[in-house]
């Protein structure tokens, strides 16, 4: 039976290092981190998700305010707004709400936002910093998935990892950061196409690290698992009244060595991850 | 024994493509595709490879100007020229000749280029626009190899792909491509990591499309390729007098079905594709 690694006590460490990184900050003259959350129109789910935001938030210290635009705000409005955030010296984090309301354009908003203060780490600037191992602001899943595996102090060096699912924020940016040479992972990234040839359930056999990230309720069967594997379920679906993983939990954790719950795995870290990353954010706005 | 997939052929439809994209150009009003080639300080190589880009950019119709500053040029004063290109109406491409000096800093000098004008592809922007399916200008390697494979329409869906090298302008651009939903393939990059493991040889002998870009001679084995894979060698090394890929090509060419030479293969895609990429980059200009 495997371990249950929960997200909790990672996340209670990510909280020491944001003290930490606060404390240091001070002394170097950062008076504050704050963050700006942008959110346009009606949505009761954004309201609860950025009410917890604020509250994490000022827990650790960091301002947040909660900007509201009516549903009818146009795209150059929305634009305009952000772009008063960007050169808001007194702002150093900015999360564009999502969903947007149809009419808007979410890539171009979020393109939109100063990548230094881009703390959900998905500007193609901060993606494009991955691929040259520059991480600054890496997308907080997938930074949390990394920091689940390395809380475990597995040998990554070569391991085979598999990544099922090629999202921009999650699948792909968690293979570009396993692939950094203090990991040094040898990564393969699944998806669909793997799917129709036929070839996942061999991929996630041979993976002693695997990350399920396809947004798809259970589709990574247990059977498939690798005995041994560290298994990261990166899935959060609703079925039901029930919260499940992109992987079967139960036969699954027959076979790992160790295995993330949902809820209480990966979705706990990346919540916090949002906050260091606004730490990291004010920090590198201070460099020249 | 394999097929040898030449260059040159796929160059000269990469031509055909470049003077079709000009003449739709024309029609909406680009009077001129250019190229700024900035060199600094003194390196006979580059005046060589600089001296053939222009050639072959005003056998295209692309103008091309080579800017030669001194030696002692500081990172300020490199800052600035480009500085001055990029907002230069005239210029429609960039291009910074490496190596630089050893008092400059390349990456900062590369970042500074507008990623609109960046035809080699390199700006942490562009990376970052293939991490989520949106390329403009690819790395000019990459899309090299990505072309080659598409030219010989082999199906890549859910083909076993293996990159053998995860450097920032080769293999982890590569693998993005590769990964793109009109491609598909299910890709793994391996590195000196995967050496150290001892599993290089075992992953190179399970892909059927097979990319090495390690840099380093003759390292992928022959024995190791799968019988029947595409194989596509990325590597130039200098050895002895003699110019020799990544791959030891007579006993892979015994294997493969399709194996690319060096030289002849994959180079002089890439060098057709940096003028393809400028033509894109005006373009690009073009839009709002």
């Amino acid at each position: 039976m495997a371990e249950i690694l929960k997200g909790k006590p990672i996340a209670d460490g990510i909280s020491e290092q944001i003290q930490q990184r606060l404390a240091e900050l001070q002394t170097k003259g950062v008076q504050r981190v704050s963050i700006a959350a942008v959110q346009v129109g009606e949505d009761p789910a954004t309201e609860v998700y950025v009410r917890n935001q604020k509250k994490q938030a000022e827990k650790h210290g960091i301002d947040h305010q909660h900007h509201h635009l009516p549903p009818e705000t146009t795209q150059e409005q929305l634009i305009a707004f952000i772009g008063k955030l960007n050169t808001d010296p007194s702002v150093t984090g900015i999360i564009l709400q999502t969903p947007l309301p149809k009419h808007l354009n979410t890539w171009a908003a979020q393109c939109s936002i100063a990548f230094r203060k881009d703390i959900e780490g998905v500007h193609p600037e901060n993606l494009g910093l991955l691929v040259y191992n520059r991480e600054r602001l890496a997308p907080c899943t997938a930074l949390a998935a990394v920091r689940m595996i390395q809380s475990i102090g597995v040998n990554t060096v070569g391991a085979e990892t598999v990544i099922v699912g090629r999202s921009a924020i999650v699948g792909k940016p968690a293979a570009l950061l396993l692939l950094e040479r203090k990991l040094s992972a040898t990564v393969t990234v699944c998806h669909t196409g793997t799917s129709k040839a036929g070839k996942l359930a061999e991929h996630v056999g041979r993976a002693d690290i695997l990350i399920a990230a396809m947004g798809s309720p259970q589709a990574v069967k247990g059977e498939w698992i690798k005995r041994g594997a560290v298994v990261i379920d990166v899935g959060v679906n609703q079925v039901g009244d029930q919260m499940v993983g992109d992987v079967e939990f139960e036969p699954a954790a027959e076979r790992a060595a160790v295995i993330t719950p949902v809820p209480g795995g990966v979705g706990t870290v990346t919540t916090r991850l949002l906050l260091y990353n606004a730490v990291e954010a004010a920090a590198w706005q201070r460099e020249n």
